[in-house]
């Protein structure tokens, strides 16, 4: 049987699982590639660290340089997280001629255009199934299997640990509690911000933007609320009114272009989307020939990624990939399908929580505020003060206006008197 | 920009819809495939029927050898139904040098063998995304997207005229109005039988057990019970106890090898596949590295059904298709990697309806059958009789036992005195 010589760089998380379904299970690589894929060479930094998988001798190597300057070496996993040392090395393996397999959104994110441009004009491929949804196949999905379809909208849960800490807080956890739990199950690192304040979806939505409108939107330009400033009244008014929160990533065609946002969302319960708990992604795709397809996974975790990433090795050594590759039009040279619409335009129903003083008027002022913008109630939520005196919730839902109209009704709610803090607001969709 | 001469046979129901594909969005498929997928030929019976797509003059005939005579045509798109003339016509378009695509299931699951061979031998490949779930595309995802995996086990909803019924019935319809229904929407043919017995579901499945487990079960082999033994009392009963009825194709692996069938089940209300109702499909993928994946979708109709043929076209032209197909185990001369468990053995829990005479002891009786094969009763339910003296549906709820005791039971209640009728059992899972 032949042999397709291949390297990892970077052995953790996800390349020591990917290491493990290369050494372990051989035979099964072997019998859908119809070829061995070998592996040579494995990059890491430190050399003394305990590895969770057995490595034949003279694999292991602090060296970049033993897998770049391998000319039997053809696939390579770069698993390295991060910018750099990740991009240098990325852009070093493909002039070397090599196919490269990554999981690195925030570098595809950041820098896809470079790395996309290199490929191409060097005649090599980058293969990314693992970036976006970790386990569940999108990348393929989107880019080979609806290749007779215009996609019209796309709607992802795609960052599992928000929608964890999410599901805790439907479970009672306020959000501290619901982070550190979430820390403690290896869900959410120690820093978890760019979870949390909706970077990493936003990340992901524009490789999906990309890839399934032809958009050139930079991830920095992505209206984007993380679920860093919800509280766990919220998750709870929203039960109350039939509703889970969930940090949604939206990219819709609408007539003045390409609609996209990461916002928390209210959906309504029992509807698939708002049943995704737990660490799980979801993406519901909407598209002209086939209607609505739904795929739903593990979006993380180690195993789950290392099965995308060897499924792009096999693909790669077998040769499929280049083909998907030069007609994929990721950051392609070619000009933009569609431009950006504007998000003050985009439309919808929202959800608004006020903390307001408990005296007479304050309603009115309000609905003065919302009816300034024409934005009609369609209903309203407040419980009795526990404590006379203290400051209430006042919890809003609001029949379609636009984004601009509610952010402004926002920004005069939050000037008022009776009125403390800014407001809470998120999307509600059924 | 380079073309692909392309063909197809049948401008039925799926074959129109195909057409309009290649000849409305060219540039969509171009864009995809990097090339124009130029249609050639489309091949009818009758000339002088209606065809709601605009064909450019000299495209359509109903002379078959115009397309097998053709060098230049490459891709064809065999959109027959049944066995003959489609089986055929394909062979003689594999030795006359063309790749195709089918939607035919019907003819893969009976001659999938011959017709694999063959292009094997000639150095051709068959592409059959449409032929399982539709819309969804499940043989791309277990063939390609899931290799790096040992897939465990498949569940699928995957016939979408019986789960349409079966909907129905749970909003109150009773079998024979819920089946007119689905007529007059064009979801069952006058002729539903294959769909409602179950044979459309084990045909399916047997192609899903040959691609993910690389077993060679035929699909009559595949024990197979439909929803046409079922009344409405008995999905009403499910509702009761927090079930919902579906027609569920399972393919597990256990200890004593490949477990197939195909039977009507009661699924816990809430969960994922419960919940899929109206003509949908859906496949929930057990795997060992990824864990659980779930695809949801159109699984019939014209639209989604041309999606994924036109998505092989393009996977054809493009010669990706041909990369897959050799590695491939469908129908391939290397021995079966699992072997079929004997069914007896298949171990759950199963719901029972007996329709009882309304006397004392007879519950004795039932349970004294059910204990004789050392099957203990989980939960009973029975109502009082409307008419005194009339016959009575007694439910129960076994706890778990194989499939060989509760169908011996249920042999040993249905010659009981006191029961009319056979017992309807169907399995029950979380
Ligand atoms: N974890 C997940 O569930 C998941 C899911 C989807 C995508 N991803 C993406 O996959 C990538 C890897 O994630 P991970 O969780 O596996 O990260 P990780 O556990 O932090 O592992 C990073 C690895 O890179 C190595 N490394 C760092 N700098 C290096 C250098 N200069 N030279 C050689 N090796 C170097 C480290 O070596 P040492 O071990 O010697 O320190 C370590 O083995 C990231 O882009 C991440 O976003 C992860
Ligand atoms: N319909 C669905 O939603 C669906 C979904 C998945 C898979 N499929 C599969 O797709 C295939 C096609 O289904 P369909 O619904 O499109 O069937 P259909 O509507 O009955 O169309 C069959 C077509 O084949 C043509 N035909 C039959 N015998 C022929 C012959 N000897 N020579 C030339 N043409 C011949 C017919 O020509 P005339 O029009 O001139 O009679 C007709 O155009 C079947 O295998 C089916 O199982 C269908």
């Amino acid at each position: 049987m032949e042999k397709t010589k291949v390297g990892i760089i970077g052995l953790g998380t996800v390349g020591t699982g990917v290491a493990q379904l290369l050494l372990d299970h051989g035979d099964r690589t072997a019998r859908h590639a119809g070829r061995v894929l070998w592996l040579e060479k494995a990059v890491v930094r430190d050399l003394k660290k305990h590895r969770d998988c057995d490595l034949p001798q003279g694999i292991l190597t602090d060296n970049v340089d033993e897998v770049i300057n391998d000319p039997e070496i053809q696939v390579v996993a770069q698993l390295i997280g991060g910018i750099e040392p990740a991009r240098t090395i990325m852009l070093r393996l493909l002039k070397a001629g090599k196919d490269v397999v990554t999981a690195n959104k925030a570098l595809l994110a950041e820098h896809g255009a470079e790395i996309f441009d290199a490929a191409r004009e060097l005649g090599r491929s980058v293969a990314f199934e693992a970036s976006v949804a970790g386990g569940i196949p999108i990348i393929a999905n989107i880019g080979q299997c609806l290749s007779a379809n215009q996609v019209s909208s796309l709607h992802g849960i795609l960052n599992g640990t928000s929608n964890f800490i999410l599901s805790r807080m439907q479970e009672g956890d306020d959000y501290a509690a619901a982070v550190a739990e979430a820390q403690r199950l290896g869900y959410a690192e120690a820093d978890p911000t760019m979870d949390v304040d909706g970077t990493d979806a936003a990340q992901k939505l524009s490789i999906l933007a990309h890839l399934a409108f032809g958009a050139r939107a930079h991830w920095k330009d992505i209206p984007c609320t993380g679920i860093d400033t919800l509280d766990v009244t919220d998750v709870e008014y929203a039960g109350e009114m039939g509703y889970k929160i969930k940090l949604l990533a939206v990219a819709e065609l609408v007539d003045g272009g390409l609609e996209l946002h990461v916002s928390p969302t209210l959906l309504k319960a029992g509807s698939p989307m708002a049943e995704v708990s737990g660490p799980f992604n979801a993406v519901r795709v909407d598209a002209d020939a086939v209607g609505r397809l739904m795929f739903y996974g593990p979006g993380a975790g180690q195993m789950p990624t290392a099965s995308a990433v060897v499924a792009d090795m096999i693909d790669t050594a077998v040769g499929r990939t280049k083909l998907t590759f030069q007609t994929l039009e990721l950051w392609s040279n070619r000009p933009a399908r569609v431009s950006a619409a504007d998000y003050a335009n985009a439309r919808g129903r929202f959800y608004l929580r006020v903390d307001v003083e408990d005296h007479p008027g304050v309603l009115a002022q309000i609905t003065k505020a919302l009816g300034d913008q024409e934005i009609s109630i369609s209903s309203v939520l407040q419980h009795e003060a526990t404590t006379p005196g203290d400051d209430i919730p006042l919890v809003v839902m609001t029949h379609a206006t636009t984004e601009g109209a509610a952010a402004k009704a926002c920004e005069a709610i939050a000037s008022l008197k009776c009125v403390s803090g800014a407001p809470v607001r998120m999307w509600v969709r059924d």
